[in-house]
């Protein structure tokens, strides 16, 4: 296996020169034909449609290509075997394992991880059927009604985009267990504005930090200490660490119980793991947090597949590949038609822009190309009303990824003007796809639509916990095979370092920067 | 008064010449002094900070001339005295007037407008109080503690980030009236998951839209009647609309008030309108309605300044145009180190890309530069654990613009290793500003920080209604002079309109487009 960089390869070449073809792309000509052929099954049911992406078949078979050159499937099967694919830190990288197995074992100090994995998933399961049983309860042997998970970063964008994403499908379908909220900013307001509501005795708190050094996780927890002892309530009766083995808040009598991760499990990759796991089996229960483990499972196992015509992570990788470094946008907008996936596109942002925001390849070497795209996005039709005048007719063009549902979650629908709201909503989506694919001429420059707005389309029956495992692995496994491609290391975060460095100098008064004590001195620290 | 597009102005050639001492701007040698006197007085207090700008003197000094030639104060003057500024919409463009006058009378078909403002806040101030007072009940006659604002776009981003941050200051300082929430999108679970919950007895709607026609709102306000007669409740004694007086919503005995703004009121300016205004009276009382009134009217006065060394608004634009269109940054990140602050990235997003993104001057001919860029932002710290990473070692530079506050909000805090929270938040964000301008040497090139990513910050003593208003203001200022500087008309919105056809064409099944037909057939609409 070859590590290379993304130039050096003969596709790179190859599409450097139908960059034309791309530009020129008619989006005009998009048929019906085009629109039922350009399209990728995904697993769990889902669908990836790219019939409003500018490729054609020849750009199709040089990004094929460059999956090849670059060896795209051979090392996400080396990943899965265990090799150690996150080479600036030197580790394994085994989130796709805590779903299934899908290589070799992988066996560390003579401990077989998927095991490992399998028992800390059985363990919380267990923990979390127990609290729902009212055995495991708080101090005053009240039973827990509500879930607090102190974490932040990767412990707290993903598991909150996926509790939020569930919570209404969980109340319809009678799975809810418990109410969940989060804690996560170091800012005094954010925790202290959350507890003060809550009725603490009957609340269990999730504390998630991999490292257990995580300053505005510990900062939080004492917080919460503090709130829980005015109270009259015992802390370690209240509290469930997550955690890695090596952690100080590992195997510790001040918490009721402690689950176990490894560093082999990134932040933004953890939600299948315990992090995400704990708080959303005590919110739903432990078959709805299977459920979206399984659903993830079948996305990794697709993403198996050599085609890209088989394999939608690897297309869509490719495709925002071609549009990042080929036909040069900057940015892509996570689009999604459902409300539940309010907070989706923050997870996305983080998980791609932290694991491909970098500039040097895997062997610490300045790359010369264009890596991660800034991401953002917000549910439509709200967006329509916003930024979208922005997309439609700025002076530059942001590719668009939409997503939608052909049902709502909670079926709580109305009948207005002779369609449902549900369909109204739909109807938005199909709409401005092809609003922003084919524009609209006017002799009024103003009101003209110029087009030529790529996007693409995930959709899918229904968001349930499967679906929602199914995309979430998708994106996940889109932005490494993209980390492959610019051969790049989307595992590892350094840009995270030297901030906590210059607070630390900050906090202990050696600033050592005399610009960063007079911003101090400002700020009134 | 000439209105020429920027790149005609004497200024622009300057500025080009000078896009290598931009690009040569030595981050590193910010030092205290730099620190001490890049620094801007806003109104209420606040402080608007550029030494981590990579702007110079010479810089600065054709970034005035560029003010001084596309006559920005003059054209603001005009704005404000009532002149059509809407010049593609035909409509003057009044939204500072609903803050105090700064012009001369602004008369309109016989009726002095600023009166009409000032009657319309006395009237839902003093709707408001009765509510307060349990004057105005629903159907039971109990008392109302909750409001439910339905509106998209401006009559909901705005309010929404308003409401979010003052809710925690409120309820420390005593101020809470009512609870309140927000149904937007016209997916039924927003508003099914909303209402489910509620008390819906004492529950009052503010049902905002201007025209009184826009789908997802009249969908919601049928959604929300249905709820209500299933509950035996009297629709018309739990509604108040805010409107313009020719909508259909408008006089209407189906509401239990009307509240009215006009067309000169455009939806991302409208927080400070009734649109704002009923829904934080509600919640907070008119008086710190009245807070954030005088708050923004400051702020506007101080727009009012020639010089860009008094004028913080003036000055963040250019600063901003500067690094848009010399310096080619094709974004830029809103990073409030304020949790309450956590929705107002996605209020900033709307109201600059909903204004400036326009590829058409104000005459309706296509410019040849760019105009508005993608705006997005999460709060800090959480921000730091997500898509920092990217900001600080990307292959692209993001400008940022920072936000912070010297006391928290609640005032709740807790001391940990010698320091309490909002020192560690503020401490975090002293440290971003230097980290992200400095960067860090390293042997190990994974490891190093680049440096030269610029950043701004504003910062006051709390985060209140007054600061808060000053704010909002600041930005819409900016947002209105880069508007001005590239010479297009920033309060219209052409771009919404072709979705709004397409999606008629789909839901009355004229579709027009083969492609839109199989977009529909794929999610079964």
């Amino acid at each position: 296996m070859q590590y290379n960089n993304f130039d050096k390869t003969t596709a790179f070449k190859t599409l450097s020169a139908l960059v034309d073809e791309g530009n020129n792309f008619n989006y005009k000509a998009v048929d019906a034909v085009r629109v039922q052929s350009a399209i990728v099954p995904m697993s769990t049911g889902l669908v990836y449609s790219y019939a409003a992406k500018p490729v054609t078949a020849s750009i199709l078979k040089a990004l094929q290509t460059l999956a090849d050159e670059q060896e795209l499937i051979r090392k996400y099967q080396a990943l899965l075997d265990g090799e150690t694919m996150n080479t600036g830190e030197n580790r394994k990288v085994l989130h796709h394992l805590l779903r299934g197995q899908l290589g070799k074992d992988v066996v560390f100090e003579g401990k077989n991880l998927g095991t490992f994995y399998k028992q800390e998933l059985a363990r919380f399961s267990a923990f979390a059927d127990a609290v729902h049983a009212g055995k495991i309860t708080g101090t005053t042997g009240r039973k827990f009604t509500t879930a607090v998970q102190i974490g932040i970063g990767g412990s707290d964008l993903g598991p909150r985009a996926l509790y939020l994403a569930l919570e209404n499908w969980a109340d319809v379908e009678g799975k809810r267990k418990l109410n969940a909220k989060f804690i996560s900013n170091v800012d005094p307001d954010d925790a202290s504005a959350i507890l003060t509501p809550l009725p603490l005795e009957e609340t269990i708190f999730v504390l998630v930090s991999k490292s257990g050094t995580t300053q505005e996780t510990l900062t939080n927890e004492l917080f919460v200490k503090e709130k829980l002892k005015e109270k009259g309530l015992d802390p370690s009766r209240h509290i469930v660490a997550v955690t890695s083995e090596t952690s100080p808040l590992a195997h510790n009598k001040a918490y009721l119980d402690s689950f176990y991760m490894d560093d082999f499990i990134g932040g933004r990759y953890s939600s299948t793991s315990g992090v995400g796991g704990v708080i959303l089996s005590l919110a739903f229960g432990s078959d709805v947090f299977k459920e979206i483990l399984a659903g993830a499972h079948e996305t990794d196992k697709l993403s198996l597949e050599e085609d890209i015509h088989k394999n939608p992570a690897l297309l869509d990788a490719l495709i925002g590949v071609w549009e990042r470094n080929f036909l040069g946008f900057p940015y892509t907008a996570v689009l999604p038609y459902s409300q539940a996936l309010s907070r989706f596109p923050a997870h996305l942002q983080q998980l791609d822009m932290e694991s491909n925001g970098k500039r040097v390849n895997r062997f610490g070497q300045p790359v010369t190309y264009s890596t991660g795209p800034v991401v953002f996005g917000e549910p439509g039709t709200n967006g329509q009303h916003s930024f979208y005048q922005l997309l439609h007719q700025g002076t530059n063009v942001v590719p668009l990824q939409f997503i939608g549902f052909i049902e709502s979650q909670r079926k709580d629908d109305i009948t207005v003007d002779g369609s449902v709201s549900q369909a109204k909503l739909k109807a938005n989506l199909a709409a401005q796809i092809v609003a922003f694919a084919k524009g609209k001429e006017d002799a009024n420059a103003n009101k003209e639509f110029i087009g030529g707005r790529p996007s693409s389309l995930i959709f899918g029956k229904r968001l349930t916990p499967s679906t929602l495992g199914a995309l979430l692995a998708h994106f996940e496994n889109k932005v490494m095979f993209q980390g492959l491609v610019w051969n790049i290391n989307s595992f590892d975060q350094e840009g995270v370092q030297l901030g906590k460095i210059l607070t630390k100098k900050v906090l202990t008064g050696n600033f050592g920067d005399e610009a960063l004590e007079a911003y101090s001195k400002l700020l009134e620290i």
